[in-house]
């Protein structure tokens, strides 16, 4: 036992927020708090101090905030996250005897008792906070407190002398000098990564490049440029591209995923690879590195990043499978193992055979593929099946790329089961999908966003809410027309701060499944060029624009923290809320969305007003801010009435009466 | 990163039981299990197997048990503890490719695909397995895998091959030599403290031995000899005496803790320490240490341990503070530091100073303390406010005690906050007292219960319940006449695999206190001599007796982990079952309290048959231990009516419904 081990007497445990043991770290945004807590206790009746310590990595010290005690023995102290990159916290916490000494003495006083050789004690333990005071080179304050101890020790005035006891600027001078000689630490140095603002609220847009063209020609980077308003004006600001890399002819998919390719069809993206190249390479008939780098700054222009597709797989004519025979398993008939869930086999796809003996050089090539990305200015990228690839891989290419770009996003696409979704969070990706393309009903949703959100998960995991992908087109969305697809954009970028569509298919509620049963759409985009209407009148496009205006001038909608679902008599009518901290007040943002798309529904929701910051006394202004209207609500059980064909949502903005002299506009 | 670091692929993460991260080991006695569960799962769609790995602290080598998998990739395995001390459990887990061969392979022939190649697979998988088994020195078996290889690769019949890859005695062959080469091993060993069953099981009578002599005498070990006979009868397998030692005469407390004591006064027994000796000397009123053997071997002969109390203090004239002065605190007027609890001062007990420079020689003679006594065969400590000296201490001295003597038993007395109660259970007391004393309603009765049996607490915390100390006389025994204390006795005896009682404060109702309002005893023992009429006729000793001999024939009531409460429709009838498993089949108790000691209580409770594994549709017969009646009951819900001045509870024993054909004594 180390020599002082045996005079640490307090206990520190139960630290929040902590992943596995500190195994992984807590995520945050720059400008987010994180709040600690901890459990803090000694023996005995004597008082404690205790103080959060946290740096960011690289610093050499700790800075200090003092934690403030609850209620049975749990602290709290909080920090804010200020710089992108890994930050560490601890906690540190001692017996103070000073601290003691104060609580007793004025007991001992209030009890009338006789206190000289207390107030000897007293003198004694501001004597040795002198003597700290001038180690740490502070001799003016060490000055002070020896002059203080001489006063408590040997001044007349016996009241004087009580008085100096107890008074707060010599317990304030003594908190700056504690003794920490016997300090405990929490034996863990925890975690957060910081990552910039978009990781936490984003707006994505996927779209296939290749189907920008018109009359039936293959799309360009040049056609997708002209796209750019188009987009920004809906209000997104993460274009997702699915790869641009040349596509494998061998064993090609037709249309609609025929397993025999026509003349003519143009593949999937994901089967990456053919003479032209690989991974690093672009489709020849999207355009040249110098088209996609000028895309790419023409979407800056537009307030849009671009986000690539990471899918770590081969097409057999990808020239890794020539370069690299031994990052593939090979059969014992000398062929190379293609992708099979058997009885179903993928003979254009060979993965990467990540128990190769090659493994290290693999993974650094697999790496230098995102690296050569980054290079060319690319900040996000939306990962393929990640749980197809091995955790270990995962964990050290996010870290290895975070250590030099801690501003990149990852994006895992993991549609599997729930505890590998959340390992592939715990372990760095940045961002999540997730289940709510199946979470339809108010319980299903209320139950998946209460985990999501308001347990450990919120922690890191960060949902990205799709309604719609080229690989899920929802039974709901199949059947629920235009009321549905409204429903679920609304429900996706309300709930979520991040969230995306698979566009045009969305906007133009493209519903047609390829077959009975199939979430596959029909003359799906994968297999082949689509040419989009974008004019149609029945669109999507103004509302999606206006959610998204929406979402920006509400900083409730830009985090997922402080969702709290509130009852509604009406199980049809989903109501929920989200609150952030604002200049002139807090925002609050009540949304309400009648989840059935054929029959106006209405009822009574009852609202957590203590939850919202509001008044069950007085009257609020609930201002709609998808119709413009208007309404005064009164205490917490309001009527609701939506009608599935006109808007079948209210997304109101609560509005708090303000005293002012002026008769108008005086809710805000 | 080690070199097949990136090859191993399964993860293991949430591996139960674990408390705070495998700092503390979970407790056990011998004879009972340990079930683990663990999350493991992989990348992919690849089969993994696990294994739970187990040893003794000292062993070298793991024995291996395979988990079974669950749902939502929750695995499971348990392992029985046969033997006192220290035992490591861990969790192993790798990709397992004939599992997954296998499955697929069904699939595949399933889909009527060709398998020639595959089986060409399966052969090159079974000749890796004859390979390990060679290494292993199983030359048999990797003749018997070769061959196999061989028929499957080359047997001219191609429906002989694919049943072949299918036979079960292959997989079960395959699975005793896998390929466990880059398997995953969970980062920590967690332990199991195993103890001696009295650990789990143990009925506690604390008595004062002074107050054994007649006639107003000092009473001696000799006089406590008699007192055998009487409370073995009662059925206590555990005598817990307060400090045998002698007593400080310096500030010695008077009758009724009265600041001056009169001559003649026999002072606290917790003040400890005199002319005569201090912690390992015996007072001598009380006889010799001989006199004590001579007691113990007594004791022993009537089933009964002696539990001596451990009070870590002094009494100003205990040896140890002439001779040790640096293990005291010393004030600035040369005084020593006696102990206090500001305004209250007891001027007769000092503390120890556990910030004491010498504290490595101090903790070296506190343990001798212990190390003394049981060298004179005591194997159980009840600890006196463990938590006023320092966490790491008793962590310190409890480990070293228990290395050498795995089967003594520490009670920790800590009436504290609960955190603090129970980082004592976790850092190695074997048993604690908890607040059962003022848990009195239904309600409270249950959330406490609950907590202490049903969540993580019960892996480390074993409660001790007890409805009275010498220092808690509790409202409800004041006011609450026969009825409560039997009631209350019931309760601890039932709800509790370990409980006490101090008599015979308690089985003859002592019920007065020392003034309104206060818990403490009028003419309490701590401070006088008492003289008890063990045999006045309306003493509980035949109740407690028959209550003790139903515990002990009734596995069920010595065990908490299977603790549940029944609804009832009164809130004054309380309801709760335990189970056990017995030869010749379970052992099921249910338990009915009437917790009202005025009036006659009667409703409906409403068993979780279920839970206890009864058939909805079969009559059960309830057969009251206490006395004797036997009902029919049948289904759920059953009516119960209980009379607090006859007795206010039923403890039933179920008896099944056994098919046989005589028509008496068919329920066992």
């Amino acid at each position: 036992m180390k020599e002082d081990a045996g005079r640490q007497r307090v206990i520190i445990e139960g630290v929040e927020p902590e992943i596995d043991c500190g195994r992984f770290p807590i995520k945050r945004t720059i400008g987010e708090t994180v709040v600690v807590e901890a459990d803090l206790f000694t023996d005995g009746h004597d008082s404690i101090s205790a103080l959060l310590l946290y740096k960011r990595e690289k610093d050499s010290g700790w800075t200090e905030v003092p934690m403030t005690p609850l209620v049975n023995d749990r602290w709290r102290a909080e920090l804010r996250i200020t710089e992108l990159g890994l930050w560490l916290y601890t906690v540190t916490g001692w017996v103070d005897h000073f601290k003691t000494w104060r609580k007793d003495f004025r007991k001992r006083v209030d009890a009338g008792q006789d206190v000289a050789v207390d107030l000897l004690i007293g003198a004694e333990l501001i004597r040795g906070a002198s003597a700290r005071a001038l180690a740490a080179g502070r001799k003016g304050d060490a000055r002070v407190l020896d002059g203080l101890a001489s006063d408590l020790a040997d001044s007349k005035d016996p009241r004087a002398r009580i008085r100096l006891a107890l008074d707060d600027e010599l317990a304030q001078l003594m908190d700056r000098f504690p003794d920490r000689g016997f300090a405990s630490v929490y034996p863990r140095e925890l975690a957060v990564k910081a990552d910039r603002e978009r990781a936490r609220f984003s707006a994505w847009y996927e779209m296939f490049p290749r189907s920008c063209g018109t009359g039936g020609r293959h799309g360009t980077f040049r056609d997708c440029e002209e796209r750019l308003p188009y987009i920004a004006g809906m209000g997104f600001d993460v274009l997702y591209l699915p790869p641009i890399h040349p596509i494998g002819q061998t064993f090609r998919k037709g249309k609609n995923n025929k397993v025999t390719a026509e003349p003519g069809d143009v593949g999937s993206p994901w089967a990456i690879g053919a003479e032209e190249g690989g991974h690093k390479a672009i489709h020849p008939d999207l355009g040249t590195l110098d088209d996609f780098r000028r895309f790419l700054a023409r979407a800056k222009e537009h307030g849009i990043e671009l986000a690539l597709d990471i899918a770590y797989q081969c097409a057999p004519d990808h020239p890794y499978v020539r370069e690299h025979p031994e990052w593939f398993k090979r059969r014992p008939d000398g062929t190379i193992q293609y992708a099979e869930n058997p009885p179903k086999k993928y003979q254009d796809i060979y993965p990467f055979d990540f128990e190769s003996d090659a493994w290290r050089g693999m993974w650094e090539e697999l790496k230098s593929v995102v690296d050569f990305w980054i290079g060319e200015g690319v900040r996000i990228f939306r990962v393929d099946n990640p749980h197809t690839k091995p955790f270990p891989f995962w964990e050290w290419m996010i870290g290895e790329v975070h250590r030099e770009h801690p501003d990149v996003i990852f994006l895992a696409e993991a549609f599997t089961r729930p505890k590998i979704m959340y390992r592939l969070a715990k372990l760095g990706f940045t961002q999540s999908y997730n289940y709510f393309p199946w979470r339809n009903t108010r319980w299903e949703l209320t139950e998946y966003l209460t985990e999501l959100t308001q347990t450990e998960v919120q922690e890191y995991c960060r949902p990205n809410l799709w309604p719609n992908t080229p690989d899920i087109l929802t039974e709901p969305l199949q059947i629920g027309g235009r009321p549905m697809f409204v429903q679920r954009f609304i429900l996706a970028a309300t709930l979520g701060a991040s969230y995306g569509i698979y566009g045009p298919a969305y906007e133009l509620m493209e519903h047609l499944p390829r077959e009975r049963g199939s979430e596959e759409y029909l003359d799906s985009e994968k297999y082949q060029l689509r040419e989009w209407d974008l004019g149609r009148s029945d669109s999507l496009r103004e509302l999606i624009s206006l959610v998204n205006r929406v979402r920006q001038d509400n900083p409730a909608l830009q985090t997922n923290a402080t969702l709290r679902f509130h009852a509604t008599d009406n199980d049809k009518l989903i109501c929920y809320s989200k609150t952030a901290e604002e200049a002139g007040g807090g925002n609050i943002v009540v949304v309400v969305v009648n989840l059935d798309p054929n029959y106006v529904q209405s009822g009574w929701v009852d609202l957590r007003l203590d939850e919202l910051g509001l008044d069950r006394e007085q009257s609020f202004q609930v201002h709609d801010l998808l119709t413009g209207a208007r309404y005064l609500w009164h205490g917490s059980r309001n009527f609701v009435q939506l009608d599935p064909r006109a808007v079948p949502a209210h997304i109101f903005r609560i509005r708090r009466r303000v005293r002012s002299e002026r008769d108008f506009d005086y809710f805000m």
